[in-house]
């Protein structure tokens, strides 16, 4: 069980397998400090270009640059990967957000495209102040009636995946079956993540932090942030799964991500009444019937190119 | 403040301008006892046919009748009609659930309509026994390894709703800008439901206790019980809405209700956007900020003709 | 088989059953002068408020007056009500469009209800020459580096339905298995439509006559227009449908209308694949195989509370 | 103006910038033979291990192998790659379609993933035998009453695309930004495609020819055939474009590929109306009152990853 420290030389801006960072055995921890979405680290200073992959420039490299990959030895296709998230540390005192021109759940917009007739809304940045030691975001709100609000921190990985299967390449902005940029509040600390292994090796990445975010992440940013993230990395035999699984204290969750939302939904829900009747020992329909009663749901974001769901159910209603 | 208590002769299955059964003060208290989504009474008694309203006969007359209309003397288009919901006691010990053909989340199916090529599902009835006592649900599971459980009820208001705008008549089955079928578990006891007025009168009418409900109502119903219901109903001048708004004491909240999935998240993040504008004294990029990253949001129902979103924002950052 | 000439002494904004303008018998022809979608007679007079039904006043209520209803009366629950649309004569030389706030494909809204953070387009308005005796549209661009543009005029019903099933009454906005507001081009001169009989009567109305359009009335209006309309009405007895259909010379289709768009596409996939089977005696699997090669679709409108899809067959491919 | 004949070694089931199968310059001409969407080569023998790219075993690996890619030495980011597509020779007597569990428009799934808590439908097999001289596609219906039917073909490209941007790579399954499997029918012989080209050199593949296919290739299939394909390739500086834009003898068209359905509509028309304003001299507002009344659409696929929609505008309306 060896710690690895990761100092990245590069940034992804793409899930895939790539040239890896480090090669781990199942078992370890990784620990590597993140950059924010936006490419900033600590002291405010920007990423370089050359620490930019892959090389070539476009507009959308801008966003999410993820460490790793990480190659895991004993991962093979079909595999489960799990993640447990053991720490994330914030690290400054300032959290970026923003309200984005061609972005964002009601700016009625695709990524870089218009969608609409109308304008693309102004583009504005935002910044709260992080107190590390109260573990409190305080946001000024000069033109309102109530000056500035203070809300409690509740740090997650925004963006944590493998490389897709089939070879495919995807963009940190978007979710998808191999984890990547889901925006959900869940991942947090304490939380396991089951990855499906797609590729030999898996080619874990992750990064993204938020510090806090409503669901949805409506504006298209939360308290964009960087950590100190720690993880224990281990791979699962004989264990499997279509879509990322999460597992905290309280829950067994399922983060379905598609275009429509519904489909979200039903991704979501489809691979976690699988979860109980293939690991819980539930008979299907009955199942269907606790879980609808008992079940919740949180929708992780409505503004990357495909959405996010996760579907809840409560382990207290478990054998 | 006369309290008024309903003794319904018929029931409706949809919402509209109909003739009252009762006619009431802003400031009035109604009491009644509604039926279950499926009509039957807290005696199993089932609907006497010639209770239902209208007379037609159709198949989707079955659900969820209501009591009322309530007209509210002083309430004039463009008011807002304020529910108290001081009480649901429930009144049977058990409650009567689903899996139906032609219904549901996953089913691929639109209510009465096939939208796939494949058969439709099995209708599977189940039934949960209800403690009044120590306000629990308990479901047996013959076939997993789990072999029961049991969840602690939450009873709320599956249905409740003004009559529509511009004369429109709407099946009890689906929600809208006028309240109706939202099935969302934020419409208990001790919130007040806000329902923009109309047509004058309001014509509120209310039904479908469920005891309890996960997030979308999955499987297409919840515990469907019986209750009877206490309602405090008063006329607001003066202010306005768009959609049906909620308060708790710990949160406001919107139901939107559309197609697909996500205009429900849109016509329910601007309604509250408008909120905390108009009565909160936020400049609207500012509530758009901190909404973006404190607000959250249930999936009340994925299965009705129309969809709901609730969004949430918590009272203790408003001024 | 009687010709009922309908002067009109009130206009319905909404599908139901209302107090018949006429009562026929099957076989009977109907011959009705249409006001267009906006009120506006040939003479470019508004309508008269007490002309208006139902009585009271909404903004929404301004949109698609339909002449009747019809009862015929040997129209019962189930059967289906083949509409010949005979003849529709244009009878004024201009034609209103326009592009509106809150309404149209790209404007990201809800009828009524802002559905994005930006502001609503524009409102223009924008009139068409029509030339009677070429049956050509003419349309000035005064900005462009083309000044004027010359069409040909393809006149169709842009509503035309019965009452809703289950007692339902619906705004001429939108369109439904009872017909409506579907907006398709395929209902013009010549075709016959068969819809549904819901309730016994049937209640047929019509008007918002286009006289030309693109696929999906983008911007949420055509050459909105008056006309003389004739219409063969026939009640089918044994014969039954979900939705509404129509034929011509050299197509079989059926018009589905929903939301989301996908869903629309579904439905009228479903119901022409019951048609090939029921009536034309394909095997389910190889009706859908041969559809699926040679079927084709129309996207009726994007922009109406429901869209719609036209599913057609051509009938050279049918026994 | 060089021809290059293709004699592919390897076959690609993705989009990106792979070794280049040839490099050309802007003018020259490539021919290639297609195998058919499932491998299939004119004598029916399946594709060899050894001739799949990427090299990584996966079941989705098996649809729509494309040949390339091809190298334009003059394309450079943010050119128009102009494909005229000046021939599709078929060259086979038999064509392969199916309608297969967990995909098509009416199976209710995701590619590879349920949606829904049915079965997936079954997977059936069917052949057409095509006539090449008379250009005509025939299918047996022994199980109907019409024993079988005879189809004009109307060969053209379901799948063509350059490498997408931003380093992504893309599955052959799948249309896009950058073209792809859009299962349109008119990309056709005689018409020119307009991509946009992403990456230096542009990377053009193409393949999965279909002798004939309704609009929505509604169970996920054509008439999936073999073709010789002849494309003068041509690179024009200084225009743009962000989606596929097609041109033939009437209309100009573009391919917007997205889900859900109605964001194809809006980024296919945002495109259209782009392109009328830049290159044809329309006034905004005026481009989109004529295309609203003459505009024509059609659903390209709505069972990939992506669904496509082709809006269209008649060149009879243009300067």
């Amino acid at each position: 069980m060896t710690i690895h420290r990761i100092e990245p030389s590069v940034y992804y801006y793409t899930f895939g397998p790539h040239e890896p960072a480090v090669r781990i055995h199942s078992g370890d921890t990784v620990i590597a400090e993140t950059r924010d979405a936006l490419g900033y680290d600590t002291k405010r200073d920007p990423m370089p270009e050359d620490m930019k992959q892959p090389a070539e420039d476009t507009s959308l490299r801008e966003s999410n640059p993820v460490v790793g990959p990480v190659y895991v030895e004993e991962a093979k296709e079909g595999d489960l990967l799990a993640v447990h998230i053991r720490r994330i540390r914030l690290n400054r005192d300032f959290a970026i957000s923003k309200q984005g021109a061609h972005f964002g759940s009601l700016s009625g917009e695709w990524p870089g495209h218009m969608l609409l007739y109308n304008d693309p809304i102004p583009t504005i940045w935002t910044e709260w102040k992080i107190d590390l030691d109260r573990n409190m975001g305080l946001l000024e709100l000069p033109n309102s009636r109530l000056k500035h609000v203070e809300i409690p921190l509740h740090p997650f990985l925004g963006s944590i995946g493998v490389a897709p299967r089939f070879g495919r390449i995807e963009t940190t902005l978007t979710p998808g079956e191999y984890g990547g940029n889901m925006d959900c509040v869940d991942t947090g600390e304490g939380t396991t993540l089951y990855l499906p292994v797609w590729v030999d090796g898996g080619y874990l990445s992750f990064g993204d932090v938020h510090a806090a975010q409503g669901d949805g992440e409506l504006n298209g940013t939360a308290l964009e942030v960087t950590a100190e993230v720690t993880l224990d990395i281990e791979v699962l035999k004989g264990r499997t799964a279509q879509w990322p699984r999460i597992e905290s204290d309280t829950h067994i969750m399922v983060a379905g991500s598609t275009r429509p939302l519904m489909n979200c939904v039903r991704l979501a829900q489809i691979e976690l009444l699988n979860w109980l009747v293939d690991e819980y020992g539930f008979q299907r329909e009955e199942a269907w019937q606790l879980n609808a009663q008992v079940g919740t749901m949180r929708i992780g974001n409505v503004v990357d190119p495909c959405y996010t769901v996760v579907a809840k159910c409560p382990k207290r209603y478990l054998p």
